[in-house]
């Protein structure tokens, strides 16, 4: 079945925060039963990748690393497995045609549900308004009634969007999904394709956005979006920071037009520490980790590798490839 | 079927946060059902109270009244309805032998079992620490494995317990239950009767205190419980401030032998603008108003009350009866 030795580069940038679920022996013990059909090199540093590219016909990869002009630097590289969902840097490097490029789609999405749905908790409970109270020292109740019934509207349902959705879903919550296609999916109650959001945005809740970034993504909410949302909605980005005018989002808490937001993507990562977002009022900061699992995410995307591994030793086609031109 | 005219007087304190849910139009509509059988008064006022007293066979009761020496002031009063959950400072005046008291049990359900699960996935996923970091204009993050596989343990499985347990199960967590008599529930993996509970705090990832006031409750949680909790544990207090000893519950956070805490009750309410509390790291203080739903809480109350009326009526038993001896 297996059609022979294959090289495979694991380059893990020791600055990546999930460096620790891809060490040597993690690796090698999740392709272990692939048998002698793997040849596996391992490395974090730009030498180690030098040495590596040469030869490797297939890179596992965490985190940066310089893929320039890979056509020439590694010949025989055939397909990059890269371990975040989002590969939009990736793109931008122009990687050689014959070069498949995987992400690890589906692996976030326990955390993606869970994480959606702790954000629309908060939001609908009060939480953001709460916690600015509490910074104040103010005792001011702010009942809520249950989230059960309310409208969110998810913008992307993908592995991330349709996770949310379903988690949203069991709290008998009304989902409204947002795609390119519009493709029904069983957790959402209304499916819009392409900019039929906007006509959604008056009677949502909760807008969650869980887009890939792409050139159609970038700026999509801006003033006139957030502008269509009534006062009492929250949002909740899980995407990109760049997919969200965060400046515009921060006017709008300010004047008290919007009344909450959980940020897991910001414009600037880390954000910098004069950033106005820090005090806004009702803004939530989580610092990009809510969808990431340090417990499950590693043996899941070394899981996903395998099997695609395997796929290609067969010669089949992979899953999770990215399609360049759509850019997820 | 329906004995009789019974003179039904509601007074509801217009200090009540809940008050807007019980005007004289809404109770009045509520009973529309039982005709000619029920003769209303509603005030708000002492003297409206007092002047209501004499002839009043049923009370319902929203916030604060005048309730001593009712032998004498109400000598037809056989039954008060009262629109809260815990009722130990209504058992604290001594109420003549031949009234009944029954509480709101049932009425704040949804909202228990989804504020608890907001607790609960705020604390997971280190929402405190996140927003402790955010306070500071820190980039910090704070990944969490998911909720699910997770123990809680919930002091008190009554109406709110229940609910949470339900709530909490549904995210695949491990519940831990515990109560007086140690009686199943569905949504509990274990049950524990009395001091059971205790062998319990080493393995609890959450603690959620859901119980009546009563002497057995008061300063149940102290700084020896705290302490045979994990390091990495959070603590949810649905209940009542006195359960919990909230210096000690702060002396832990700071020291960081705890992780979190999310108080919807708070050892003094309003909690004083110069409570250590309001700044304390990783505590969220929810001003008691997390279980009540703006929205539900009033139809779902006068739902009950008329049903009970109509028990009252036909000489049936009540429920929701508070059981005086116990203390709920």
């Amino acid at each position: 079945m297996l059609r022979r030795t294959v090289r495979v580069h694991a380059q893990v940038s020791p600055d990546a925060g999930t460096a620790p679920q891809f060490t040597e022996d993690r690796i090698a013990a999740a392709l272990a039963d692939l048998g002698g059909a793997v040849q596996l090199s391992h490395g974090g540093t730009a030498e180690a990748f030098e040495a590596a590219l040469t030869e490797a016909e297939v890179l596992f990869l965490t985190g940066q690393a310089p893929l320039h002009d890979l056509s020439r630097r590694a010949p025989k590289l055939r397909w990059i497995s890269c371990t975040s969902a989002g590969v939009e840097g990736l793109l931008k490097l122009d990687l050689p045609r014959q070069v498949v490029l995987t992400n690890a789609s589906g692996t976030h999405e326990p955390k993606a549900a869970e994480f959606t749905l702790t954000a629309v908790l908060m939001l609908n409970n009060q939480l953001p308004q709460l916690m600015t109270a509490q910074r104040a020292h103010r005792w001011a109740p702010r009942p809520a009634s249950v989230v059960a019934g309310k409208t969110a509207l998810i913008l992307g349902m993908g592995a991330l969007g349709g996770a949310a959705a379903t988690a949203l879903k069991a709290q008998g919550m009304r989902v409204v999904g947002n795609s390119r296609s519009g493709r029904p999916h069983p957790s959402v109650d209304v499916m819009t394709a392409g900019d039929g959001f906007r006509t959604h945005l008056p009677a949502a809740d909760f807008l969650v956005i869980a887009l890939p970034l792409t050139p159609e993504t970038h700026g999509l909410i801006g003033r006139a979006e957030l502008d269509l949302l009534p006062r009492h909605a929250g949002v909740v980005n899980i995407g990109r920071g760049e997919q969200l005018d965060a400046v515009a989002l921060a006017a709008k808490l300010r004047e008290g037009s919007l009344a909450g937001a959980v940020l897991d993507a910001l414009p600037q990562e880390p954000l910098p520490e004069d950033s106005p977002l820090w005090d806004t009022p009702n803004l939530v900061v989580t610092a990009h980790c809510g969808l990431y699992d340090p417990v499950a995410y590693g043996p899941r995307c070394l899981d996903l590798f395998r099997a695609n591994l395997r796929r290609f030793l067969a010669g089949e086609a992979l899953h999770q490839v990215v399609e360049r031109g759509r850019g997820y």
